[in-house]
C-alpha cells in the first residue's frame, strides 16, 4: 500500500556517555522512512532540507523506495540541525543546539502524484504543518497516526490539541502522555488523550516497551533487554515508522494487527540504538530483522496451560 | 507439594496519598503464605511474633492450610512494627519507623515436622537468619528461592553474598540488581548476580513488569496497568509467594513453567496494590484469580503470523 512520511530531515551532533559524533544524518522523517523501508509499500515523504544536505543521502533514501518528490531542497538555505547531549542513564537528555533553519518557514507541499495516499505518518513537526498536511489531501488516509513532543504541549497546546482531534493514532512517550493529559497513571491518562479524539494511543516508555490503548482492551510490548543502549536517538521515530510500514504493508488496521505492528517496530528501535544515528539501520537486512522479532516473540512467550496439582 | 515460607510476621502502618492506616498485619512472611496459599500445598512457615499479635490472625492462616509449628508466639515481647509514607508517584517511599522487637534476637527454629520441605522460600530477613535456615534443613530443599533489600546490602554485604550463594532464585527489584551489581543495565547485572551462585534471577520493575534470567534465555512479564496504585505495601511478597506457590503446587522447575508462576506471581500482586495491606489477598477467590489471569494473557498475547504483502 502507500505510505506518506511527513518529518524533519536534518543534521544532528549527539554526545552520549559512549562518545560524540560530528554532524550526522537525523531527523524524524529520515528514521521512519528508513524504519518502513523494510516493509513493501509506495514510500514518499513531505521534508525540506537546505542546499547543504547531501545529495548521496538522498540517493540512498531513493534506492530504498522512498518518492522524494515532496523532499523541498531550499537554495541558499542551511537545513534544520539539533544537538544534543545525554546523560549517564540515557533516560533524560539537554538540548545544546537547535538551529531551525529550512524548518522555519516550512510549507508542507504535497505533490499532486502523492494524493490519494492510504496511509499517513506523522513525525514530529509543529502542529500547524501535521495538520496543513491533513488538510491538503484530497482525500483522508484509511490511516492517520502521529507524534508529538513535550515542546508543543508547552508553546501550542490548542494547536496541538486540534491535530491530535484529525488522528486516528496518537504516539507518543510516557512523560509526553502524563503532561498532555495532566494524569499520572497512564491508564487515566488514556482515557483523557483519547477523549481528544485519536482512538488508538500507543505509550511508548523506552526500555520498559509500548502500551497500545484502545476502546476498553490494552496490549503491553516489552522491549528487548538489552546490554547497552549506545545512543537512543531517533528510537522513537523508527518505532514509528516500524509500525507504520508493516500496518501500510498488510493493509490491516484491526487492534490484533496493531499488536504485530507494535512488534515490528520494537524490534526495529532495538537496532537503532546500538550504534549512533541511523548507522545501525542502515546496514541490517530482512534477515536481521526477522530473527530480532523472534527473539521478541521468545521473550513474551507463555501457555498458561497447566495442570495444577 | 511441600512449601516453607521464611519471613516477617508483623505489624505496619501504612500513609499513602491515597489515605493512612492504624497499625494493620503485614510482614513478608504474612503476603507470601497468603499469595501462596491459592496453590494446594502443605505450607509452613517459620518467624516469630510478639505476645501483642492477633490470635485472630494466626487462626485465618491456619484457615488457609498454613502450619504455624514454626511460628514463635515470645510472651512479654511486641511484635516487629514497620511504618512508612509513600511519596506521590509510589515509587519511593520513606520509612518513619522501624522496632525489631521480636526479630532483633530471632533464632529460627525449625520444627521437625518441616524437614523433607521440597520448596524453600526465603523473604526479606537477616541474610544470617536466612542461612539458618538453609543450614538447619537435613535435606536440601528442590528448589529455593529469597528475596532481600537495598538495608543488607548496605551493612551486610558478606553475609547476603554467601546466602545468595546458596540459593537457586534471587527475586529482587530493579533498583537492588543495580545495587548489587554496580551495573545500570539490568543484563549486565543479571550476568554479575548470576555468577555470585543463582542459576536463575528474577528483576521486579514494578510498575514496568518483571524479568526472569537463566542461562541465555530471558523472558519479560509486563504487569497490568492499572487506574490506580493504591498501597504497594506487600507486592513484591505477593509476587514471591504466587510465583513459588504456583511452582510447588506444580511440582515443575523448569524456565516453561516458571515463566506460568510469574504470571501468576504478577496476577496476585495486581490484586494486592488495590486496597491497604493484605485487605484484598484476604478477600480474593480463587475465580477472581484465573479471570486476572486471563485479562494477563489478553494483554501480552499476539500472534506473529501474517501474511506481509
Amino acid at each position: 500500500m502507500s505510505l506518506l512520511t511527513v518529518g524533519s530531515v536534518a543534521f544532528d551532533a549527539i554526545e552520549t556517555p559512549f562518545g560524540k559524533t560530528d554532524k550526522i544524518i537525523g531527523g524524524a522523517g529520515t528514521y521512519i522512512a528508513l524504519a518502513a523501508s523494510f516493509y513493501n509499500n509506495e514510500q514518499s515523504i513531505v521534508s525540506v532540507v537546505g542546499e547543504d544536505f547531501p545529495r548521496a543521502i538522498l540517493d540512498e533514501l531513493e534506492a530504498k523506495n522512498v518518492n522524494l518528490d515532496g523532499l523541498q531542497i531550499k537554495a541558499g538555505e542551511k537545513t534544520f540541525f539539533w544537538s544534543g547531549k545525554y546523560h549517564n542513564d540515557m533516560n533524560s537528555r539537554d538540548t545544546l543546539v537547535t538551529e531551525l533553519n529550512v524548518l522555519e518557514h516550512f510549507d508542507p507541499i504535497i505533490p499532486e502524484s502523492y494524493q490519494g495516499v492510504e496511509y499517513l505518518m506523522l513525525g514530529n513537526l509543529s502542529p500547524q504543518v501535521q495538520a496543513q498536511v491533513i488538510e491538503r489531501l484530497d482525500t483522508r488516509p484509511k490511516l492517520i497516526a502521529m507524534d508529538t513532543m513535550n515542546f508543543w504541549m508547552d508553546i501550542a497546546l490548542d494547536d496541538l490539541k486540534k491535530t491530535i482531534s484529525m488522528v486516528d493514532i496518537l504516539i507518543i512517550n510516557d512523560e509526553e502522555a502524563r503532561q498532555l493529559s495532566g494524569e499520572y497513571s497512564l491508564v487515566k491518562a488514556s482515557k483523557v488523550i483519547r477523549a481528544m479524539g485519536p482512538k488508538y494511543l500507543i505509550i511508548k516508555k523506552g526500555e520498559h516497551g509500548a502500551l497500545l490503548f484502545h476502546h476498553d482492551s490494552v496490549f503491553y510490548a516489552p522491549a528487548l533487554p538489552l546490554e547497552e543502549v549506545f545512543d537512543p536517538t531517533g528510537a522513537g521515530d523508527t518505532f514509528a515508522g516500524g509500525f507504520m510500514g508493516f500496518i501500510a504493508s498488510t493493509g490491516d488496521v484491526s487492534f490484533e494487527n496493531m499488536k504485530r505492528a507494535i512488534i515490528n517496530g520494537s524490534a526495529l528501535a532495538s537496532f537503532c540504538v546500538e550504534k549512533f544515528g541511523t548507522e545501525r539501520l542502515m546496514t541490517i537486512s530482512r534477515e536481521d530483522l526477522d530473527s530480532r522479532i523472534d527473539e521478541f516473540v521468545a521473550l513474551t512467550n507463555f501457555d498458561m496451560v497447566h495442570v495444577i496439582g
